[in-house]
Order: C-alpha cells, then sequence, then structure tokens
C-alpha cells in the first residue's frame, strides 16, 4: 500500500517569507511550486526547484491567477483562452527553472480560487486543461475527483490523479465543508493522522454528519503555510510509516 | 550573400496595442518577442508565436527587466542570481507558448535597459549569459560585437551572432550615438536602406564624424513601434532584396 | 436646459497610449481620470490633470478594480473591506496629483468590470459607496440609475448623479443591452448625435424593442478609446449646442 | 532632553507579513508607514494607520521605488518628473487611509533603495523633495543630514529632521558603513540602547575607528523587520527613558 503526499511550496516573493520549504521538502514526496503569478519570484522557485531536486522529491506546477495581493484566493473572471496561455506560460516557466536544477515538472496543480472555480466552472476547467495537453499530454493533473476540471482532464486525455485534504472536513456528498462554516479545518495533528490512514487504508472517510463516505485517494495534501502546518504533516507522514503505508510520489 | 532581419514583437499588453506585429512579421526573418516582463502579456505572447509560425519567422526570447510601467527602459540593480533566475523564467515561459504553437525559441535578446546596461556591467551581462546556457547551451544570442555580454557569452561557449541598427547613428569607435544626442536615429526610409545595404554589402559603415568603419552584421534590427517604422523595415528589406542579397534567418 | 458629457480619460499606462486625451478634453466638461489600478501611471495622471485644469474640465476618479492586464474589465471578488481600502486608496492617490496641478477630485466613477459589478452586488457596492463617504461626504458619485450602488450611495447621504450612454442600446426595463448581443452598441455618429438630444430634451430613449423608456439623465458618457471616438464625441457636442442645450458639470 | 523613535511599518503585502506592527507601535513614535510601492496593500495600510491613530503614533509617508519583488532595495533609474509624480500619488493615497482613520500623514521618509540613491542622486533628490513641497509645503522630511536629498529639501524650504540609525556602524565622516561590510550592524541589544544613550544625550557617537564623531539626531531609527527588532527596539526605548529622555514625535 502506498501513497503521495503533496504540499505547496515556493510561495515566498521577495522579502516576504511564507511557510518553511526545507521542512516541507522533509516531509511531501511531491511539491506543489508556485508560479509567479499567485506567489513565487524566479529567484524563490529556483530555490525551491533546486531542494526538491536533492531530496528526489517530484515537482508539481501550481498555477493560479495572476494576483498577488490576494495570493490567487480571489476568483477573476479571466477570459478562456486568456486563461489557456497564462497556464501555458507558467508552466514554462517553471518546467525551465526545473530543468535548470536537475529535474523537471511531472505534474500540475492548480492554485487557491482557481482551484475551487474549476470544481463547478466549465469553462475555465476546460481552459486549464486544454493549456496541460497543449504543453504536454503526459503531465497528469492533481485535484479534486468528480469536479468539473477532472472530467476536462479526462475528455482530453490527461491522467487525472485524485488528492484528499488531511485537515478538511468532508460533506456527505463528498465535497469539502465551505472554509466559511464552523469546523471546516482540523487542528489536532494525532487526529488529522488518524484520518488520513483511515483514508489511505480503507478508501472510506467520516463526514461531518457522522456518516462514513467513500473517498478516491492517490495523494494527501498536507498545508505548509499555517501555524503547526510542518508538526502537523510530519505527524501524517509518521502515521502512515508507522502503519505500513508507503509514501512514494504518484509519477 | 544574405543577413537576418530582426524586430521586437509581442509587445502589447491587454488592451494596449504597440506596434503592428502581423505587418512586421511580413518584413523580418526573426521576432524578438516579449517575455512578459516589460511588455506582453500571455495571450498575445501566444498570438504573436503562432503569427510568426505561420509565416516561417524565427522566435527569440526578448528577455528584459521586470518594469511594465517603464517598458524595460530604465536601468534596475537587480542582483545577479535573481537576474538569472528571472532570464531562466521568461526563456522558459516563451518556450511554452512557442512550442503550443508549432515553433520554438530559437535565439535570445535582451531587451532594453538590460540591452544597454549589459554592454559594459559585467555582473549583470555574466548572469543574462548564464541563465541562456543553463536553459539550453546552444540557444545563440543576439547583440551587441564588443560587449560585455558577447565576451561572457563566448566565455561560456554560446554562439554570438551581430546585429546592426538600420536607424541609429555610430560613433567612430563602433558605439552608438547615444539618443540623447542629435542625429542619434536616422528617419529618412531611403537613406537607411542605402545605409544596411552599404553595412550588409562592405561590412562597413559611415560613422557620424564621416569616416567609414568596420561593422560586423550577422542580423539587422529595424524598429517596430515608432511611426513609420513598417515603411522603414519595408524599405530595407526591399533595397535588400534589389541588392541580391538573400533575408534568412541566423538560425 | 443643460447637461454633463462625461469621458474616461487618463488610461495610458507607460510606453502604451489609449486615447486622445488632449482632442476629448475640447470636448468634454467632466474627464474620469484612471487612478492607477486598472490604468493610469502617475506621470500620465498628472498630465492629464494639468491638461483638465488648464481647460477648466472637472475631474472625477475613475476607480476600478487592480487589474492592468485585464484593464479592470474582469470581475475580480475582492472581499468588501479590502475594496473599500483600494477604493480610498485611489481616490487619495488622484486627488494629490489633481491638487498639485491646480484642481481637484469632484466626484468619484467606478470603472470597468466594478461599474457592472455593482449594478447587481450589494456587499461590493456598499464597499464603494463606503470609501467615497469615508474620504469625503460630500464628493458626488456618477453611475447608473437603479443601481445597488446608488441605492447604498443614497442610503449613505452621497449624492448620485445619473449618467445616461451615449452609444449603447437600452433594453425596455432601462438597463444597458449586453455587449455580448448584437447591436448593444451604436456607430453613427449622427444618429448618436440624434439620440443623445432626444434624451436630454425629452427625458426619454427609444430601447431596443422599439418603445420610448423614461431616462433620468445629468450627464451623458462618451467613450474615448475607440476608433472614431473623438468623432462621435465632437458630434454629440456640436448636436446638444445647436440645439441650445448648455455643456456644464454637474459639480 | 526629548527625541523621537521612529520606525518602518506597514510593510506586509496581501498574504504576506513583515514584522510586527502592532508590537512597534507600542514602542515609536513615529511610524513610517509603506504606501503601496514597495510593500503595504491598502487594506494592510488602512489597519496600520487605524492602529496608529489609536495610539497617538504620527504616520510619514515611506515612500519608495515602485518595486514589490525587489521590496524597494534596488536603484531604479526613474526619470525624475516620473519620480515626482510616483512620490506625489504614493503620499496622497496614504493621506487618504489617514484621514479616514482619524489621522494624519506628518511627513516623509524615502525607503531603502531611494533613501540611499538620494544620498548623492541631485536629479533623484530633487524629484522627491520637489513632490513633497507640491503635496504640502509645510511637510517635514526625515532622512540622512548632510544627504543631497536634505540640501534640495532645504533649497526648496522644506524642515529637514535628521535622523540616527540605533543599530547601524557609522564611518568617521558620518555616513554609514555600507552593508556590504563586516560589522555594518550591531545586534546586541545592551550595547545598540547604550549607544543611542549617548547619541542623544551628547551629539556624538563612536564611529568605527574608535573615534567619536558629532551626529544630529531629531529622530532614532528602530528597525522593525529583523530577529529580535521588537526587543532591541523596546530595550532603546526603555533605557531612555531611564535616562530621563522624553520620547515624542518631531512634529
Amino acid at each position: 500500500m502506498a501513497v503521495d503526499l503533496n504540499a505547496d511550496l515556493g510561495e515566498s516573493y521577495g522579502v516576504w517569507r511564507l511557510g518553511d520549504d526545507e521542512a516541507m521538502l522533509d516531509v511531501v514526496t511531491s511539491a506543489n511550486v508556485a508560479c509567479g503569478f499567485h506567489a513565487g519570484d524566479p529567484a524563490h522557485l529556483a530555490a525551491t526547484c533546486r531542494a526538491a531536486a536533492e531530496r528526489g522529491v517530484r515537482i508539481g506546477a501550481q498555477v493560479g491567477y495572476r494576483d498577488l495581493p490576494g495570493f490567487g484566493r480571489r476568483f477573476i473572471d479571466v477570459p478562456p483562452d486568456e486563461l489557456t496561455a497564462e497556464i501555458i506560460y507558467q508552466i514554462g516557466a517553471l518546467q525551465a527553472l526545473a530543468r535548470v536544477h536537475g529535474t523537471t515538472v511531472y505534474y500540475v496543480k492548480p492554485h487557491g480560487a482557481l482551484y475551487n472555480t474549476i470544481v463547478n466552472h466549465r469553462e475555465q476547467a476546460r481552459a486549464v486543461a486544454e493549456a496541460v495537453r497543449a504543453v504536454d499530454p503526459e503531465l497528469p493533473v492533481l485535484g479534486l475527483p468528480g469536479s468539473a476540471f477532472f472530467a476536462e482532464a479526462e475528455r482530453l486525455g490527461l491522467r487525472t490523479v485524485s488528492e484528499a485534504f488531511a485537515d478538511r472536513a468532508y460533506r456527505p456528498d463528498g465535497q469539502l465543508v465551505s472554509r466559511r462554516e464552523r469546523n471546516a479545518v482540523l487542528h489536532d495533528p494525532r487526529q488529522i493522522a488518524d484520518r488520513v490512514v483511515q483514508m489511505v487504508t480503507t478508501g472510506r472517510v467520516v463526514a461531518v454528519d457522522g456518516s462514513t463516505i467513500p473517498l478516491r485517494v492517490e495523494s494527501i495534501c498536507v498545508h505548509g503555510d499555517t501555524a503547526g502546518a510542518i508538526d502537523i504533516a510530519a505527524a501524517v507522514r509518521k502515521r502512515l510509516l508507522d502503519e505500513g503505508v508507503e509514501l512514494r510520489p504518484f509519477t
């Protein structure tokens, strides 16, 4: 039994630091590296690629809206053809930095508001999927099973890789509880680790209403930018290894 | 006898247009396409790559300072390692867009203040040359013979391609007359065309003091963003063809 | 009988020009000057303020989303408190430039997607209205009668000034025909001028279905950034003067 | 005997935090608040203005180059007239936010590379001084005695306020030791506090060569963005109060 562990990295910008990339790279097997549109200046991206390459952590292009002041967390009504060009631009920029540092971009994962938008927004979902296919039809996309993005990606022949969130509560229909609601986010490392083990070993998770629902899990997303993030991620990693689950990239 | 004709393209941004890219693509053999830092949003860059590919015009990455408000025309004291990462980022972004549209990035040409700075600024010259080599040691660089940039590029084993400016006056030492001086820029299409023919067929040009000086010319740079730019470029093209000079990319 | 004539100005950015501000300033009585978020670098804004002051044209702050690549034409889901701060910031910046050049900001008009959004989006409408009141409760707002923005502005005690569009088709309910539909925009200067005279002298306009509807008109908006824009604006101005309508700022 | 204590604040941007503004506001008497060009989004600036107003801390406009990725720490060769417009824009934006929150901009202090550049760069020094005078000839400027900036400001009739740096080493000629040299920055809170007391009570400081030099000190600059910054600033404040020095704004 094996699973991938992914987290967002490379999200510093200039003088501003976010998260502890070095520490997270010792925990995860896949690093969603920002591409400069919602975060990540080229020098930080280069350093993150280098550090990931040194540890054998796989790099994915974490593409987002062009929105530094909002960190890519605000929906922007970008026309689909412009969005496609922006995604291609971002992937290409990270590919060059990754190659220079001895690795490559193994997959693509949308960030923030773009991630959330293309769960349902058909045109933007298609725009992102078309960008990935245009760059390389062999690039898998990491995201939410059941999303419009996955439907569009599969229609184009892309491999879709399903992720589950270590610290997020699920609704009975398998969707995430909105961050605007209480109890949307779990904080206790032990509880989170227990939950992830359940997800991975049984393919099921307990939803907010107490029911147990099925969950497709090829990768577990841990967060890197919150208080205690590293502790939670490390706890998840340790518990999985203790349970005999192998941690390895999905690529 | 053959020569390349290059011009800056893809320098529109959002709603703002600059130059007539379609018309220029019918004149030149090499297009220095902006990379989004001094100009060029991804959708315009994509359209420019597509249009160049359709005409068989070679694409080069026109890399610059990150400076939209100044159009890359203001020196920025970027630390060399950050500059290297920024150049890699820009080349990679354009490579992806070019490939998606059936072509590739054939060379690199610095833009504006970066171009002028690395005539003499050793650290930034090296930073740019190292970026190009890191991305692909087979990528030629287009620029000014005798520059620090060419010295650094050659030290790293890169091919350097010398360009001459169709509409700029030269000093007796082979450098360009500063734009701050009178008569720095020529405006008469006929005079400019005569001059380019002389450069290409004799390897010599008349400097501002009336002396004739040698000039290494593998490509002629014509401008696309000034009044009458297309007329001048077309006049240069026609005269060269009339004189039996073949126009072909240097790559 | 009198009416105001307004247009968007100061929308150049760096090397990129948009519209012919000098010519438009000879036509309009109120200039909606960009504030640097969707367009307008400080040097262009300063020049526009100076030119408007010289002609006695009133300046309004044309506030928008922070979106240079999209020219403020794309909805951005900005949280209301952030939007309020952004609007205050923009008005203040333009106030300083206006005062330095011998004039002041007389009113506020939202731009592009923000204008369209706050016709219905209550939270953003309130955020903009609160920003204006916070800066100066005496500042009028220019916009669409019947909009959520006007409702919020009036609730806060702001003066609202209703504008009609010279070149846009109206639905029977008084709303604008969407730009995505055919016939949304009128192009014939004579027809546009006739229509404006009808609006101003009768307070009514012929809607797309042929019915005549009432329209509250304190200012007429003419566009400055399209082909023939100046000709249309000048034709409107001339016709109004010919009909004995006085052109004067609403402030 | 009295002195002012100033620090840079409001330098967060979007999701990225820098320094502990709340803690620093309990220490200083003057807050150099960023204006959005090198740091500081409008919502953070608003919050900083509100927090400063609540504590009676004076606000100054910390104006800088437009350079988020470089945090305003890189020289940019901005033409003087553009720089003047940019400075006016920044001051005005902060003025509006300050007024909305019950305070005002009491002074102007250039930031980072702009601060360092206009120690010697006459044209940019004049551009900044002219911007301040244009906004309000009563606004004092905070900076380095002996600088070109002070010379230009005084020529224009502006009040100049001299600051000394709590944690920086001085050369025998009264200039700062470059950050590129060892021992440019002091780190021990006790030593720094001793030194500041000496500066304030004697008007002299010990330079790096052991000589004692005169120093004009109307304000002491403490840093807010380094490790231990708050501890150092608090130590300086406590020592000054213990020595009977009153802390009060220079305005």
